[in-house]
């Protein structure tokens, strides 16, 4: 779209305008704002519980009906599981405009144990916090009900002041975040053409610290298999066999010990092809965020980083390839001795991949390690195989800049650009499904104890992120008006 | 003792007179030896289930009446589990004689999967055998009911033509070998001073082929342990921490792969110590036995030796000590996957020991090893540990010799001297609660299917395994009068 000046001046001042009376809005109404997040945060919809069925109903009806209060055309659509709200605002002027999908989900892990929590889990309330000032304690207020009210309250307050959007927003709440996302696969499936959009705000992620806001720009990818190596015919008496025999645990055992080298480099053919190393300019952001490295293993009991030699923490979980055993199996595991030779012996291996890295060639190379060392009378089965590559988000596009800019105003400090050393299983559904790249902006902190006892929200990152998505969506129209 | 040489030769004639008697008695009798032996297999004396208690007291009572039946002195003795069957018979005449004490059980292993059984387990009968003739099949046929009435057999018919036995003999029937013998240490303790005799007689062991016999000589010892190496302090997802993060299932893998040296030598410091290497004269005999290797790995699925280069594979089994992983567990071992990094992976493992080796130092190095190679931020504990000795007996002496001779007489070969790569745990016993030595022979056969369907027992070996007691019983007393 091109634009004579005068027209896109004027663009600008409007939508500034437009901006800043949501702004206003937002700080006039946030009492109202909390409320309508604590009614939310009242509703039990523990998704992993049929006890809880009901309630999921009532926190998907719930959502739909603020959507729609909000003029919103919201559906709530039955799934297999826990149906999807689905809510569309289209523009009323007829002027094009990006269009946003915006992904969150209503319900929530179980709360228990309950006897863990200072005060009952589904009464939220705002409690002092020593190092955060207010938050808001409740189940769901970090993940992800306390996370959707920014979003929605952004435009709620761009509605109410302005009348309109400045973009174009669908928005897709799940009930199964919790639950592995069972019904998520088929629903794009089947909607997938309601679902397209220029850009997908996935609103399920951590700012830096409490006045740093953070996007998400590396997910590593994930590659598993599960490796079963068979010695003997049979179980067998150790007495009676043990000595020529092969067993299946130590053959096993001697080729997992040998899966990394000394200095931690893992040892599988092919693994580190097409790998990069982190840019300087980026090793040289991440060591200036000052990651406290001790205090990270500290409270999970450890003293020093393992894994690979010339890698800090941070660039290890961000931007390094990884393999962990996450199960092993074989013989007897029950109480006291049983002297068997067992005819079987079995691992889960998964790898975490980084952008180059493909998924197959991973477990490929995988077969080829473990069929290289492997002894005559034994034979490896491999199965559960599968995985998907890492995603490095373009830093340079424009919906990032975009919204780092739009961060920034906010929080007058410029986002960091964090990894996850984890996958997001929606960014790659959205890549997969729809093709459409997504921006992970969120506002929750580590110490939130999401998922567990006393979970809690920050009141600025409730607060603070209700603007951030404003700005950004005020943003995200201009870059339209850039384009 | 010392006697005039013409009362030697007139008892020798004397003692040859009655097991001649008793030979031909065994003979004459055969057919009412084995419709006895057939009443002992229809009960059924599972002592694994509870449901078959009853069946066991009646085993017991059957049994006692048996020995009382022929003479001896014989009660029923409850323990906390299963009664035990103690018998005595002592020498009428006033001459001191030499005491043995004979071992065997009258509990049988479950018969499950009874569709798995040609004819009901607890109906004998004689069966046409392609390899071994006629053959008594039944659940307990070889393990144990066959061999125990072998003995007493021998008893009853030396008992019936001469009045008399040669020996004193102490019977010890147990009912709980088949559920690892809880009641037998307390048993032990209680009536030491009732059971002590010169030496015990365990007819609880192979033959070495169907026409030879064997007495057995190497019993393996045992060493055991479980490890647990714990890493972080709880379960950790593998995406959020994997790379820096010490993995202990890794750690763990590590170290076991280690175990063995690729020449098949176990790498623990000081395993060794004291281990002799197996005499060239055994060597030569076990050389001479022409040992089916292929066909003992074949039934196991295999194809070629593994272990220790430079032995043979029953020298590995009977004579050289093994370390084996008979458990391995960590991390999500369920099905499909779980990206976790577990806080503890653990093993269990147990050494096979050889006359020399002192368990508890074997169980030391094991910690030396483990700790030498434990990485900063990871723990090794270790339970449930224990052992015993290995056992070599003295083939030089009078029992062991007299006990040769006379199953060479009876089977017109000399038996074989036998290793066991396992433990049998009442010659532990009679060692350590009664400071007695065993001697070890049995007229089982590799295929009599123990412990599983179609269970069988050569009727040679009963018939034969009857007349080899009687000349043992004789020689034994020949052996008296010797000294």
């Amino acid at each position: 779209m091109t634009a004579p000046t005068d027209q896109h001046d004027s663009a600008d001042l409007n939508r500034d305008r437009d901006l800043q009376a949501a702004l206003r809005r937002l700080d006039e109404t946030e009492q109202a704002a909390r409320d309508r997040l604590f009614e939310f945060l009242r509703i039990e919809s523990i998704s992993t519980d049929p006890a809880y069925h009901h309630h999921c109903l009532e926190a998907a009806e719930w959502s739909a009906a603020q959507l729609r209060d909000i003029g919103f055309e919201a559906s709530v659509r039955p799934t297999e599981g826990k149906p999807m709200v689905l809510a569309h605002w289209r523009p009323t002027d007829g002027e094009p405009k990006p269009h946003v999908l915006f992904y969150g989900h209503y319900d929530v892990q179980p709360a228990d144990p309950l006897e863990e929590w200072d005060t009952p889990p589904f009464e939220p309330r705002l409690a002092e916090h020593p190092v955060h000032d207010e938050v808001i304690t409740a189940r769901g207020a970090s993940d992800d009900k306390g996370q959707v009210m920014t979003f929605i309250e952004a435009c709620r307050a761009y509605i109410e002041t302005s009348g309109s959007l400045p973009v174009a927003v669908t928005v897709l709440l799940e009930g199964e975040e919790e639950s592995a996302s069972p019904s998520l696969g088929p629903f794009l499936a089947e909607a997938g053409d309601e679902l397209k959009a220029d850009i997908a705000l996935v609103c399920d992620t951590n700012q830096w610290d409490g006045g740093t806001p953070a996007v998400t720009a590396f997910l590593r990818g994930l590659a598993f298999s599960e490796v079963t190596i068979t010695g003997p015919a049979r179980d067998l008496h150790s007495g009676l066999y043990g000595g020529p025999v092969r067993n299946p645990i130590e053959v096993l055992c001697g080729m997992l010990g040998e899966l990394r080298a000394p200095n931690g480099r893992i040892a599988i053919p092919g693994f580190y092809d097409g790998v990069s190393e982190p840019s300087q300019e980026q090793r040289d952001e991440w060591q200036s965020l000052g990651f406290d490295e001790a205090g990270f293993l500290a409270e999970i009991g450890l003293v020093e980083p393992a894994g690979e030699d010339g890698y800090s923490l941070l660039e290890q979980l961000w931007a390094r390839p990884t393999v962990e055993i996450n199960g092993i199996h074989g013989g007897y595991t029950g109480v006291g001795t049983k002297t068997v030779i067992p005819s079987q012996a079995s691992a889960k291996i998964s790898f975490r991949l980084v952008p180059g890295q493909d998924p197959q060639q991973v477990i490929t190379g995988f077969h080829q390690f473990i069929d290289q060392r492997l002894p005559r009378d034994a034979r490896a089965h491999f199965n559960g195989e599968g995985g998907a590559p890492a995603v490095g988000f373009d830093m340079s596009s424009a919906p990032f800049q975009a919204a780092a800019q739009a961060l920034q105003d906010e929080w007058d400090i410029a986002p960091v650009r964090l990894g996850c050393g984890a996958s997001i299983p929606i960014v790659e559904s959205f890549r997969n499904a729809l093709g459409m790249d997504a921006l992970l902006i969120g506002f929750a902190l580590p110490d939130d104890r999401i998922h567990a006892p006393n979970e809690k929200y920050n009141l600025k990152s409730f607060v603070k992120g209700t603007r951030s998505w404003a700005r950004i969506l005020s943003a995200f129209a201009g870059m339209s008006d850039d384009a």
